[in-house]
């Protein structure tokens, strides 16, 4: 083997259209002194770019105080490498790039990606407290994205599902299901990604801080097969129309849970079921609760945009909820809606748990919440 | 829902924290005229990259001459809105960036986008009987990351498995396994990302092309997790050493294996089991097939960097193969090898198929060797 090695990496070394990465693995070019980015040390984090003929580089990351539009320059130096040191943000997954004249470019030395939308974007992962079932665990569930048909939205779609560290390995155990749902720009890979889902729930899992689990994280975009192709059925529907107003809700309730529950050893039943989702998610998990009362025993609406009737809200606390978590961050734009639906709970006696946190609409918040309320669930 | 998704959507559109991809499904700036790229309109195809501040934009190709040499000047036009229209290349699916002042740049329009070692890079796919394989079948295989534990390496590791349309709904009926091993700059993600395994599989599954089997791609770097983590071990250790020598091998052959025929439906016999690899994989299948001649009856070395000896030869013969398929790009910096290994085949009077197909050590290859001995598996 050894031999075989030494041969590929000779003939790597000639070959003039080899993909470099191929030689990712090899130690070539021990002379070259590599470019390291991001580099933590201590109290501080350094990035740096080879960008030979670039006039102005800068430094965009989403712990600025204005992540969409705060910059910060990066200086040239030895080898036209573009460097900046600044003090290392709070305990959080960030993610960050660079700007070359003007044109959004990512760090080429940074292995961990996340992507958002159509956006792949390096990360920045600052060890502590908040973070810290947010990296891998030493055991691991299993991510799976097997398809369903939908009857209702006309065509196959993809899922993406997780299954707890010991689920192969205890062949006769039934689980609870976590329905767990993104938001408008997200598909079902955005808890995946940016979501860090089947790290935090190995974690948790790991540590005996939840109950091992079963998630299900959905396509909420109805008009979408599956995450990065975007398909949209031939004929054009608008899925916001009376017709359709509903139908990825109730695909999700009638098609995709009996889907979970034929085909994953779940239990079938109201008190092993919970629901969250974030943004457009939360509203989903809303209108679920509402049109399908007896299904979900744990309900999550996390910085949700969607709201529920005083009537609607006594037909639910009637049916029985274990859990009601409302959560919001207090800079979000969709806060004022939180505030109205945590009142009408109030109104209601309907016992919930209002979680406010600092910060907006953002994965910094969603990864907390589950990091939080995915210990109180199906205990 | 209407009500709610248009608030959600006046609200956005003040929220200046916002992700600009929060915005992608929603109606928004309908007076902006939208960047399309790229554009393919009969025998060409346009590129497109806004870029305000840049002095020159070039286009990077896989289907240029040397595609990580070679580049075309784009030229400014409208709004800094860079434009350049070229013929359209044979029909593949080629990967491309812009290279603007010198950097790599993504290009932010194209949803489609593959995941090569560290660097994600925008997909272009052109349409013709070469690519028909390559693209969303009607039905779907599902596509898993299961982990398993190595005794031999010394930790978890990640795999990929694609089980077949309708595993879920025939649960009595069992399956034999291809293991489908990537080369050194990938991961257990290269023949999901740049091999298009799980479309190509669906394909011919559908067509009646293929029999239905289920697919194994591990992580053949040993000091690595899982994709993307680069997990080393703390201890470091020298993979290609003497105690180390095969360890990887071993470990496919003795622990992926029943690992696999464990917790699938597979069939567990040789004439159930095939191996094939691209590069460093096609010397971990050649390995594989020396060192354990027993296990598969399906050996499938694709430029291949390894060898074997006469006698080794001789002992597999014996041992009994099915098909031996060796292939090879005629401009492959390892097509000597292959030369090699065809001429020993030869020697021994080893039934065996020489594939070899134009071009080099390229992902075109290996997509085109898998759409091509996938058909002959198991029958």
């Amino acid at each position: 083997m050894k031999r075989i090695l030494t041969l590929l990496a000779t003939s790597l070394a000639v070959a003039a259209s080899l993909q470099a990465q191929e030689l990712a693995n090899f130690s070539f070019g021990r002379g070259a002194k590599p470019i390291i980015s991001p580099e933590i040390q201590n109290d501080s984090v350094t990035f740096r770019l080879k960008a030979d003929y670039a006039t102005i580089v800068k430094l965009s990351g989403s712990w600025m105080p204005n992540p969409y539009g705060d910059t910060i320059d990066m200086v040239r130096g030895e080898n036209n490498v573009w460097e900046v040191k600044i003090p290392l943000p709070a305990p959080e997954i960030y993610t960050y790039n660079f700007v070359v004249d003007g044109v959004a470019v990512n760090d080429p030395q940074n292995v961990l990606v996340q992507r958002d939308g159509t956006r792949y974007l390096p990360m920045l992962m600052v060890p502590g407290e908040r973070t810290e079932n947010y990296g891998e665990a030493k055991t691991h569930g299993t991510v799976s994205h097997p398809w369903y048909n939908s009857k209702i939205l006309g065509f196959a779609r993809r899922l993406s599902v997780y299954t707890p560290y010991g689920y192969e390995n205890n062949p006769k155990k039934k689980y609870p299901v976590l329905y767990l749902l993104h938001g408008a720009g997200g598909d079902e890979e955005a808890w995946i990604s940016m979501g860090r889902a089947a790290q935090i729930l190995d974690n948790l899992i790991e540590k005996g801080l939840a109950e091992p689990m079963i998630v299900v994280m959905p396509n909420g975009n109805p008009g979408q097969q599956a995450a990065r192709t975007l398909n949209i059925p031939e004929k054009q529907i608008d899925w916001r129309s009376e017709e359709f107003r509903d139908a990825y809700v109730k695909s999700l309730c009638t098609e995709i849970v009996p889907f979970i529950e034929k085909n994953f050893r779940a239990i079938a039943k109201p008190e092993s079921r919970a629901i969250a989702g974030l943004s457009m998610g939360g509203g989903h998990t809303i209108s679920a609760s509402i049109l399908y009362p007896e299904l979900f025993d744990y309900i999550c609406p996390l910085s949700a945009a969607g709201s529920a009737t005083p009537e609607q809200l006594a037909t639910l606390k009637k049916a029985g909820v274990k859990l009601y978590f409302l959560a919001c961050g207090s800079a979000d734009f969709l806060f004022q809606g939180a505030e109205e639906m945590h009142a009408k709970l109030n109104d209601q006696n309907f016992t919930h748990e209002y979680f406010v946190s600092e910060g907006g609409h953002t994965w910094a918040n969603w990864r907390l919440y589950l990091n939080t309320f995915a210990r109180k669930l199906f205990k």
